[in-house]
């Protein structure tokens, strides 16, 4: 059985709107051909740098100068910061004239749209108590996105809110969001969470926020909650020179952040004299480039690196080196430092964050492909064999190895893969075996006799064409081996098949799994949360997913939620469950919003051998399970300090098994997939 | 102008399984003939009375027993409180056999539906930490309510929770309530608010809540946030002997309130020896009168009444008396104290609570009949003549009356009752009027012809069949007389239309009114946001509605939102408007549920002269207007004491105008209507 549908089998989801201002499309020319590095199979936004520039009136000039100078994209206003749109001159018509950087006659869309983020006048106050400028406010910033929509452009900048009260800017952003087609929005904020009022702030909050930001996240998800997740709304941060605490910067990689600003004020200085980052700034930088976060360069140079050796850049011949170049060297070097990417972690790039609905392997038939690539997972197989031996040599003392034949019945064979675990668990530990293949698709039987013949094991398999819950077995087994869990374990309804299959194992008998746990904890998900919207239907709201976990916060320790023992000696099976759980944020965290729940599980095959995805205890470079998704149908706001109280449910009816959760504080949700309404499990 | 549909015009809407247990179907035979009283109009649920009993396996002796006694209905168990699923008798066919008080053949379905809810087993506890207990109760609970639904019951009485978390409980009847057809299942709680723990409690809370409740309000909460609002979920409160505070009683009018059960050891006695209530008490049964709650007796007989002069019930002679008379007889008497319905009241009770769409009486044209019921109020118009009369005197002195005279044009002149008015007014000021009745409407047009001829006011009165923003007047007006408020003021337009018209104001003229404001305040209004959720989709959200508000808890004061001033001499005229409140909950209310805002406005039509809906300053006896409504798409869960940050625009567009609003403390919510996508009022 399988947790997930294997790579050919991909449904390829088309991305929203990913804006990659250094990336054109395929037919277009691309001015320049050297992003921050090669790193093999990373084809993210990461491996570009932008740099923030000043309004100036010869756009094509910056254009060539910064491009030239080894940036990929510029973050440019596009409008002189002196107009106001109740100052402005009117023509002869009447109308207002602006005064533009440059037109689409100048730079051809095709540029601008490459190699251009409209950074929106910061002068823009749409919360101001004056009137006048919050009309003004209102004009500009309509008129400069309509521009910047008319070029093309793949995203603008908006001016960070100036207080906590941003009520009207948001206001005026969700109604421009509904009008835009492809322009993101990245709203700029300063990554800045200080525990006391009157800590030292820098860069760009001192003059911009007085001095009163608590926790930039709070404006963000305001923000965000006005404009109801749109998802053109994205994140730019402004990296300052003292960053909060780890737990709080990891909220982040659960929220859609594009870009991070990086000033050359927060830079280091090493001992030639270049710039560099403190430790903590490089570990934030390996994290944005695992996240397709790109990074901007703003500021001044304020290194002044070997003025007089080198001030021809060696790629452009003849060119004036571009004055922030060494710090652009130095994200590059961070860059190329990384790990290069796993072969495995290759694989399953196309995967991450991707959807995906659980198998139903009980009541479909799983296709060749499908078992083809799972029985390429060696490191599951190799645990299997480990359990089965250790069971084997528990049950048969070496005096009796060679009079003892154990009878084991894989239930669930599949095209066999436990069937050759088990005979080399039996040849390894030197004991007789009789193996009973237990199949319910004949298509994989078909395979099973196959194989048997090929591998001259008749005398020893006898392959079964029957469901395990329906087989009248000639004999009872010693030890009984499945393969039946989910990504949440008993999620594939490995219970009630084993319950079904206990008839014919021994009273003494083993089971292989013997016991298996599912484990949840909290996430932010902003992109998965869109994508379940995107549905725009209840069903996909109370649907569980298997999903390549990537861009996401986790917010708490995974703790477990229902355990499954086998055998089960209970003399009235009941394979309901309850259980309530309670996460603690760290308090450094701050406040988050949990999106839904990352699922795992843990299964100990026999003994000390176990098998799982649960992150703290997970097996090694095992693919065959991706983690779980269960999603909140309104995501809940946490504030700093305060527990989350969940409840799980596994329900069962005469047809089916079904989950209900809901969360029941700091909040209360409704409970989801009520009597298994939108999703549920076949029996 | 108006701003709801007449009576006759009002399209009926079907209430939803308004339970009414002593109420049979108009065919049925009623067993009482006798409710608490006879209150001229009121045809409501609260005119009935229960009892409650214990179980009993003579159920029809029970029942006659009772409805001799007079009550109405009773409160029973439908089976052996002693019965557990877990020792269920199994009979040959290995069925449980459930120890049913009577089956539907001792009782016919229709005497069980009408005279009977029922009392589910008390002993039920799903959030035991037992798990037999638990699955017992789970069992237990659904037997029980399958019977109920198969006996046609209207309703069943849930046992209270039985601490702060009740999850499972609520998932349990959740599931339930997905396929109850109609039934209604009341959930028990006790009318219980301590401020602190240790805080004496008495009656039910006592034995099963062990002393830990603070707010009965926060189960009920918890409890309807699970189960999604659902409308078949309602409440049964224990009036204990003690009572919170006014303002948090008040919270539980906006909430499902279907029955209050009132404990015979909550009564007092009076002089002479009879049961009565406190003045508190007393004013809480008449809520709970006005507001279709039906009172149910419970407990044994503590006032001791003339046990020897009376023992015999005179309406049924023979018979003995119910034990529980005296205390019936005092309901009664409380019912039939209050004040009858004024006319108005009357005809008003039939629009309580029930949602309709403001009018559009610029883009469309009113019915004779709209006009014709607004005609009808007097109040209204005579505040108009005497702010006309104030500004005839004030424009024209004495000495003057004889020679100057003044013209009027009433814009949006209707079928002329402001003509009238005015008239009357100069009549009564003995001054000289010029009247233009401008009108945009072509067939009230026609009837102001006629008026005109009927009344002979041929010489004084010239009528404009124009709509005000374009006609061109042969000269320029004294007074500008108009009718254009809707029940949130502005909404209905009259700040685009009299600026339209004030082109032939004189620059020193008048405009009645000369200033509006609207009013908002947060409300709990359980049945007003499932009327607007049953339409399932966003658009009902999102736009605001007409309703005659009274199942409601006005939570804080009205805030004034938007003023508009009459004549507007700014340079440019501007009706956008953008507006920040923060109510404040009185402390002592407890936490809450905003499901929305009402809306009112005040407007000054001359001088002192006023004209309103806001509560505070209403006008009294004026019924032209109802209030406004605007729901919260998700309602906001507000805790004692913290403030609720609220933001309003009035948004205008070329061919439209509309309003934004959102919550953004203590929790943010969407901005509702964005771009009036959902709801617009036309140019």
């Amino acid at each position: 059985m399988t947790r997930r549908r294997p790579c050919s089998a991909r449904k390829q989801q088309k991305q929203v709107a990913l804006v990659c201002p250094g990336c054109p499309g395929p037919s277009k020319p691309r001015r320049k051909k050297m992003p921050l590095g090669e790193r093999q199979g990373d084809k993210s936004d990461s491996r570009y740098c932008g740099v923030e520039t000043d309004f100036d009136d010869d756009m094509p000039g910056v254009l060539t100068f910064n491009l030239q100078g080894g940036f990929d994209f510029v973050v440019a206003p596009l409008i002189d910061p002196s107009y106001r749109p109740s100052l402005g001159k009117a023509d002869g018509n009447g109308t207002c004239v602006l005064p533009f950087a440059a037109s689409d006659l100048v730079i051809s869309p095709s540029q601008w749209s490459s190699h251009v983020v409209g950074r929106i006048s910061s002068w823009i106050d749409l919360d101001s108590d004056n009137e006048e400028l919050r009309m003004d406010s209102e004009i500009a910033l309509k008129q400069e996105i309509a521009w910047a929509s008319h070029l093309s452009l793949q995203a603008c900048l908006l001016p960070p809110p100036r207080g906590v009260s941003c009520g009207n800017y948001a206001r005026c952003v969700n109604q421009i969001l509904q009008g835009l087609t492809n322009m993101q929005l990245w709203l700029r904020l300063p990554l800045e969470k200080s525990d006391v009022l009157d800590d030292s702030m820098d860069g760009v909050s001192d003059s911009v926020n007085g001095g009163h930001v608590i926790d930039s996240w709070e404006w963000w998800n305001s923000f965000r909650l006005l404009c109801e997740h749109h998802n053109q709304l994205s994140i730019a941060l402004d990296i300052l020179s003292s960053l909060p605490s780890v737990n709080s910067l990891g909220r982040w990689f659960g929220e859609p952040v594009r870009a991070a600003i990086i000033h050359t004020d927060s830079f280091l200085t090493n001992a030639r004299g270049y710039p560099c980052l403190s430790r903590r700034h490089q570990n934030l930088m390996t994290g944005f480039f695992n996240h397709s976060v790109q990074i901007v360069i703003s500021g001044k140079g304020v290194h002044n690196v070997c003025p007089s050796a080198n001030p021809i850049d060696s790629y452009n011949k003849g060119m004036p080196r571009h004055p922030l170049r060494s710090y652009l060297d130095y994200v590059g070097f961070l860059y190329q430092r990384m790990d290069p990417l796993s072969e495995q972690e290759r694989i399953e790039l196309g995967y991450r964050d991707f959807l995906q609905s659980p198998l139903q392997p009980l009541m479909d038939n799983l296709e060749a492909q499908t078992y083809e690539t799972f029985e390429k997972d060696r490191v599951k197989y190799s645990q299997y064999q480990r359990a089965i031996s250790k069971a084997l040599l528990e049950r048969v003392s070496d005096e009796m190895a060679s009079t003892i034949t154990t009878v084991l019945m894989v239930v669930g064979a599949g095209r066999g893969p436990l069937v050759r675990a088990s005979l080399q668990a039996a040849e390894e530990t030197n004991r007789r075996l009789k193996v009973y293949a237990v199949e319910k698709n004949p298509n994989a039987v078909v395979t099973l006799h196959s194989l048997l013949k090929l591998e001259g094991w008749e005398n020893i398999v006898s392959i079964v064409s029957s469901d395990m819950r329906c087989w009248n077995a000639p004999e009872k087994a010693d030890i009984l081996v499945s393969e039946l869990l989910g990504s949440f374990g008993d999620n594939e309804l490995s219970p009630e098949c084993l319950d079904g299959a206990q008839r014919f194992l021994k009273e003494d008998g083993i089971s292989i799994p013997s016991s298996y746990t599912s484990f949840i904890q909290p996430v932010t998900t902003s992109k998965l949360y869109n994508d379940v919207k995107a549905h725009k239907d209840l069903a996909h709201f109370e649907t569980a997913y298997v999903v390549k976990l990537h861009s996401i916060a986790r917010l708490a320790p995974p703790q477990p939620v229902f355990t499954f023992v086998h055998p089960n000696h209970s003399a009235e099976k009941n394979n309901q469950r309850y259980k309530k759980m309670c996460f603690e944020i760290p308090n450094d965290t701050g406040s988050v919003t949990v999106h839904g729940f990352a699922g795992y599980f843990d299964a100990t095959l026999y003994e000390d051998v176990h098998l799982g995805i649960e992150p703290s205890t997970a097996t090694p470079n095992m693919f065959s399970w991706f983690s779980i998704f269960f999603p909140l149908r309104t995501p809940i706001y946490v504030t700093a300090g305060s527990p989350i109280e969940v409840h799980f449910w596994r329900c069962t009816g005469a047809t089916k098994v079904w989950y209900e959760w809901c969360v029941a504080s700091p909040t209360v949700s409704p409970i989801h997939n009520t009597n298994g309404r939108s999703y549920w499990v076949g029996l």
